[in-house]
């Protein structure tokens, strides 16, 4: 049976991306070895490692003023990471869920953090758009996309102090003008590939004005001097990461993807909305269109609707153990087949027993 | 051609080993699913992680006041973390190569090092013997086996303060007393899996003593208490290190490996002593059984000892490129045939050019 892959990450990954992964894993080009048992300094990988720094730009249109990295520890290290390479006097955060909680939790041990703005007060089934950015802070922090409650920035923050951004679970969903940004991060385990690597986006005159004497594994100008080959490098997530951007360049880049995952969320959310036995958990104006949150308004129907999710090869749909409820993802690789099921199996659910 | 992979690391894996991973990136048992695509949060993979730190504490023979955590950001990593939780006022360290003295530079940067001894004076080419050990040291720091400059430690430091050490290229090479070691670290790329996790093995009473405010992704407890799980795990690094420890165990565990490893050390270092083009770096008695490092006594050669290598599908046998000369990387999955093709070809050129 085929299963539809609605987990919000590790996440689905295109089926091509698959199958050249794992013919690589047993002989990897020409080198006559696996892709995972040979040195990252020869000329192989220096080249997958250089592909997907390239395609990163290139999807982005980002000039030389900035360095590409792929880093280990998630973007949970990048909580601490951002904070320690630019942390000054005080920067400015946005908290609108559990990860921005955590990038605020970890950066206050390197220095005073202003939390400008926040949507905690109501289960952070928002966005906040009122608030104004101090200006003598070294720079602003928001997480565009909220796994695990459903949310999402659709503009974003207009501002002259310098615009960092945890992206992990909407980045290359759409287009954007990347070059508003000084820093996106995001773990590669939702668009942009398997867990193991993390993206670090940052331009280069950002950095070293802190004056902190930074531990070489945390300090981004080392990575950047390095070429992200200051220690061995996770050879696979990033082999991985550099088919899964060549797939969506190949099949259009942000423009394609873009319509894509219009057309996926507008699917989703119809349904949604037109059905009697779900609601959903964001205002409208503010929902993801990578993680659709949704609960069953009446809990003792949830047998019946698993067992008809499972039915249908449905996978993935539980939503955050810290939040409960339902979670469609919606992540690049999605078919839309895959959402049409969903909705099918809502509507018929609705038929059932409305 | 096959190809003999004497790489130093990412290193050779078991040939079962790839073929395994690279089915599950297609299919990973009834999921249904690719291994890379589905939530680290899934029973599948939850099963994955519980196994492979049961297999370490397993081979190691260690009881359940240690814990095993699969890190990210490499040995490099380790390095700064050590420090971070344990060091209090001093620490000792033993400087035998680059990665020793990478140790020692990060750790710097959280508090005093005594280095107590070194072989820098004649370029790394012994493991210092004499030396005392301070006992008010919060702990002793050394590198077991040192990749680049090709020696190893024989017998361990004996100390009644914790012995830390990195073991990223010959951890599980041989049978050694583990429960001596109060923590042990090691990048996967060498004797565990391929490059992308970490492992770390830790006395739990050895933590929570620094009354440092450690930044989340950096504390050793924070991984303990989320059984190594608490942000998205490298999945597919710790899955094909779950498959190579197994792969050791079911071949018969430490005792078989030792063997096979003293037999292939013994080929080669035999063939090394009584060839007159070669010589090694390393004095006899702390040779390492891991990465032999050599010279080609004349250079001018060079061109038809490589050619030969090339003929014969040696692959990765260049020395590393701040020493440069030669290194056969040996590690538990090379086959004792590589060798002996290595070992074959070392004689044949003596008896073309001696």
């Amino acid at each position: 049976m085929k299963i539809h892959n609605l987990s919000a990450g590790p996440g689905v990954l295109p089926e091509e991306v698959l199958r050249q992964a794992s013919e690589a894993v047993i002989s990897f080009v020409d080198s006559g070895l696996s892709l995972i048992e040979q040195s990252h300094r020869d000329r192989y990988f220096e080249e997958v490692m250089s592909n997907a720094r390239n395609l990163v730009k290139e999807l982005f249109q980002l000039d030389d003023s900035y360095s590409v990295l792929f880093l280990q520890g998630g973007a949970s290290l990048q909580f601490y990471m951002v904070a320690l390479n630019l942390l000054k006097s005080k920067a400015a955060y946005i908290n609108t869920g559990t990860w921005a909680s955590g990038a605020i939790k970890e950066a206050k041990k390197v220095g005073t953090i202003d939390i400008i703005a926040s949507s905690e007060d109501k289960k952070f089934s928002y966005i906040p758009k009122d608030y104004s950015i101090p200006t003598d802070a070294d720079y602003l922090h928001f997480t565009s996309n909220n796994t695990i409650y459903g949310s999402q920035f659709k503009a974003y923050p207009e501002t002259s102090i310098p615009l960092v951004c945890d992206m992990s679970s909407d980045i290359f969903s759409k287009r954007i003008d990347a070059s508003k940004f000084s820093l996106i991060y995001a773990g590669a385990q939702k668009n942009i590939g398997p867990a193991g690597t993390t993206l670090v986006i940052v331009k280069k005159d950002l950095l070293g004005k802190t004056g902190r004497n930074i531990p070489s594994m945390l300090d981004y100008q080392i990575h950047i001097d390095k070429d992200s080959m200051y220690n061995t490098p996770p050879v696979f997530p990033v082999y991985v990461s550099m088919l899964t951007l060549q797939w969506l360049k190949d099949n259009g880049g942000l423009e394609w993807i873009e319509k894509v995952n219009d057309l996926k969320s507008q699917t989703f959310y119809t349904e949604l909305d037109s059905n009697p036995l779900f609601e959903g958990t964001v205002v409208p104006e503010d929902r993801s269109q990578m993680n659709a949150t949704f609960l069953l308004k009446n809990e003792a129907l949830t047998a019946e609707f698993e067992k008809m999710l499972k039915d249908a090869g449905i996978s993935g749909l539980k939503g955050h153990r810290s939040v409960g409820g339902y979670r469609a993802s919606m992540y690049n690789a999605l078919p839309l087949d895959s959402v049409k099921v969903l909705t099918s199996v809502m509507r018929e659910f609705a038929n059932k027993f409305a």
